[in-house]
C-alpha cells in the first residue's frame, strides 16, 4: 500500500475546491491556545476509520490529549479532509497541520531515503527496524534527513511483514512475470520493471475492478487484515508470500520541528512515548487481526496460498540490490549513509534473527501439540 | 532467566536483616506528596544495571517522570535494596511499594497463570504475546488473575526469543538429555525432569563456577546480549537454539491497583504508555544488542552454535504438551481459562507468522545480497 494509494474515493473527493479555496483563505483556525491549552491538527494519508493505519493514528492522537489531561488534544483529519493523501509532509513542512502520519515512502521524491524508514525489499522486519532506529544509530540519520524540511520524525507503528500481492495465475518461474501487468509501486514496482513486469499505477479504489476486468494480472496491498476486506480473493484467486517487498511495513509520525521545540519538555516527552506506544500497538493489532483474516480467507473464500518459487525469490533479490546500488549512487549525501548503516546493521542482525526466532518458529513446524486432553 | 537468578551476590547482600528491620519498622517513608507532587518507589528484580531488563525498568521510570513534568516521579531499587529479588509481587500487594517491574512466571506460587504473561514452552513470540494481551483479550484475564492480590499488570519489555542454553557437550539425541545436570527453572524444568534431566536450582551467579566444576553440565540464562557478559563460553563451549521455553519472555510493570485507580486519568494513560513504549523499547535493544553480542561469541570465542536435533524438539513439545494439560487440570478457574485463551490465540495467529514473516525470513536464508559494489 503505497503512493497513490488513496488518492480515490471519499478521500479524494473530500479535497475539493472549496475545501481548498478555504484552506488558501486561512478558512482553517489556527493552533488554539487559551489557558494553557493547544489543539494541533494532524493530517494522515488515510481514509477515514481505515483499521490498522488509520485507527492507529486516531489512537496516538488519543494518547496525546489522554496523558496532557487535554493540555494537547490532536484533531485527526483522514485523507483528503485537510490536504490529499499523499501531501501530510508538505502540510507539515508548510504549517497547514502540526502533525502528519502516513508512511515515510510516500514521499521518495524528496528524498530516496525515506524509503528505508518504511521497507526496502529484503530488508528489515519490524522487530528490526525498531531496533535499528532506536538502538542502532538510525534515528539520528532520519532526523538529519528531515532536518531541511522543517520536520521531526518518529516511528509510529508497523503493518508487520506484508504479503507479495494477488494474482490471477500462478507464478512458476521468472517467465511467468514478464509481461505481467501488476500493481504495485515505489522500489518493488522498479524490482519487478528490471524482470520485465509492466508497473501499473491504480489507486486502491480502482485495483478490484482493473484485476475483474483483466486489465491488471496481479496487485500488491498490504496483508490478510486489511485485503479481506477489498475483496480481491473474488477476481484473483492466488494470494502470494513472502512479501519480500516489505518485511516489516514502518509507519511515521511526523512534527514541526519549530513547534515541537517549542514545546515544554513533558509534552516533547509525551509526544515521543505515545508514537513508541503506537508502534508497538499497531504490530500488535495488524498481528492478531491477520491471523483470523487469514483463516476466513482461505477457510471461506477458497483462497489458494502461494509462496513464490526459488528463483523467483532469487531473481527478485538480485534485482532489489541493483535498485539498491543505484538509489545509493544517484543519492544525496545522507541518504548514502542512511543506505550504509541500513546494510551495515541488517548484516549483524540478521544471524541473530536466524539464530533466534527464526529457529524458534522452524522447530513450531513440527506441529508442537498446545492441546488439552479434556 | 527465572526465579532464584538473582539470589546472590550485591543484590541479595543489600536485603540485610538490618534493612528487613528498618522496613517493618516503617522505616522507609511513605510517597512524598507536596504541592500534588508524588514519588513512587519502583522495586525490581533486577541487579542494578543489568543490561536490557534493568536499564530498562529504570527508562521506564523516566519516561514516566518525564512525561509528567516531575508530578509522579519514580525511584527504581535494584534487587535487595527495598526488597529480595522475587518479592516484587508482594512487595506491591503488602503496599512496601507502588509498582514493581519484573516476570510474571517468577510467581508461579501465587498462580500457574502467570506463566503465560511471560513465556510457555513453544507458546508465543514478543509480537504474538504483544497481539494476544492488547488485541486478544489476555489483558483483562491477566486484569482478573492479579485483581485479587490488588495489583494491575501492563505488559513492559520483552527480551525476544532465548537461547535454549550453554552446554559442555553436544545433544544428539532425547537419550543425551538423560541424567544431564541442568540448571533451568519453572516450566522448563518441569519438562526436563519428564525426560530425565535432573534439573538444579543455582543462582545465576554461581552458573559459571558449577559449570567449570563439572557441577552442571548445562545452563539456561536468556540470551546473546545478556549472556556474553557473564562468560559461560569459556566453560560450555555449544551454544544451542532454540530457545523453545521462551519464544518471546515478557517482562511486566505490576502497580498497586487502589493507588493506580486513585490517580488522576491522565496519570494512569502516562503510567499504560510508558509501559508499552518501554514494551516495545526493551525488544528493539535486545534485538539490536544480540546481533553484535552473537556476532562477538562465535567470531571472538569460537562459540559453536548448534540447533537441537528434530527429535529432540519433538520430545520437548511432547513433554510440555503434558505439562500444560497438568497446570489446566489443577488450575484455578481463572488459570484454566487463561490457557483456553492463549492455546485458542495461539492455534489462530502462528498459521499466519508463517505465511508472513516466517516465509520471509525463509527467503533471506537464499543469501539475497544487500551489498554495495563501492
Amino acid at each position: 500500500m503505497k503512493r497513490r494509494a488513496f488518492l480515490t474515493g471519499s478521500a479524494a473527493a473530500a479535497a475539493t475546491p472549496a475545501v481548498l479555496a478555504s484552506l488558501a483563505a486561512g478558512g482553517v483556525a489556527a493552533p488554539a491556545i487559551a489557558s494553557g491549552r493547544m489543539e494541533w491538527r494532524m493530517v494522515t494519508s488515510w481514509p477515514k476509520g481505515l483499521p490498522g493505519v488509520g485507527t492507529g493514528a486516531e489512537r496516538l492522537a488519543r494518547r496525546i490529549g489522554e496523558m496532557t489531561d487535554g493540555r494537547l488534544t490532536v484533531k485527526v483529519f483522514a485523507a483528503g479532509e485537510l490536504v490529499p493523501a499523499l501531501q501530510c509532509f508538505d502540510a507539515v513542512a508548510n504549517g497547514t497541520a502540526e502533525m502528519a502520519h502516513d508512511a515515510a515512502y510516500y514521499h521518495l521524491s524528496k528524498s530516496e531515503g525515506c524509503a528505508f524508514f518504511t521497507a526496502f525489499p529484503y530488508g528489515l522486519t519490524a522487530n528490526e527496524l525498531d531496533a535499528w532506529v532506536h538502538h542502532g544509530g538510525a534515528q539520528a540519520l532520519w532526523d538529519e534527513l528531515y532536518a531541511p524540511f522543517g520536520l521531526k520524525p518518529f516511528l509510529a507503528g508497523n503493518t508487520g511483514t506484508q504479503m507479495f500481492g494477488w494474482f490471477r495465475k500462478e507464478i512458476r518461474s521468472v517467465a511467468d512475470l514478464r509481461g505481467l501487468k501488476i500493481r504495485t509501486p515505489g522500489n518493488n514496482g522498479r524490482v519487478l520493471a528490471r524482470l520485465g513486469a509492466t508497473v501499473v499505477n491504480v489507486p486502491g479504489g480502482e485495483i478490484y475492478g482493473n484485476l475483474q476486468s483483466g486489465a491488471l494480472d496481479a496487485a500488491e496491498w498490504v496483508g490478510p487484515f486489511n485485503d479481506l476486506a477489498l475483496g480481491f480473493y473474488q477476481v484473483a484467486p492466488y494470494y502470494y508470500s513472502p512479501g519480500y517487498q516489505e518485511p516489516g511495513a514502518g509507519l511515521q509520525l511526523i512534527v514541526s520541528k519549530a513547534k515541537y521545540d517549542a514545546l515544554p519538555a513533558d509534552l516533547r516527552a509525551v509526544i515521543a512515548q505515545a508514537a513508541q506506544a503506537e508502534n508497538n500497538d499497531m504490530l500488535a493489532e495488524y498481528t492478531a487481526r491477520s491471523g483470523a483474516a487469514l483463516a476466513t480467507l482461505v477457510r471461506q473464500h477458497g483462497v489458494k496460498l502461494r509462496r513464490l518459487p526459488e528463483d523467483v525469490l532469487t531473481a527478485l533479490g538480485g534485482a532489489a540490490n541493483e535498485v539498491l546500488n543505484e538509489i545509493h549512487a544517484a543519492g544525496d549525501p545522507v541518504t548514502r549513509r542512511i543506505i550504509e548503516s541500513y546494510i551495515r546493521f541488517r548484516a549483524e542482525v540478521v544471524p541473530w534473527s536466524r539464530v533466534g526466532e527464526f529457529t524458534l518458529e522452524q522447530a513450531r513446524l513440527l506441529d508442537i501439540p498446545h492441546t488439552l486432553r479434556g
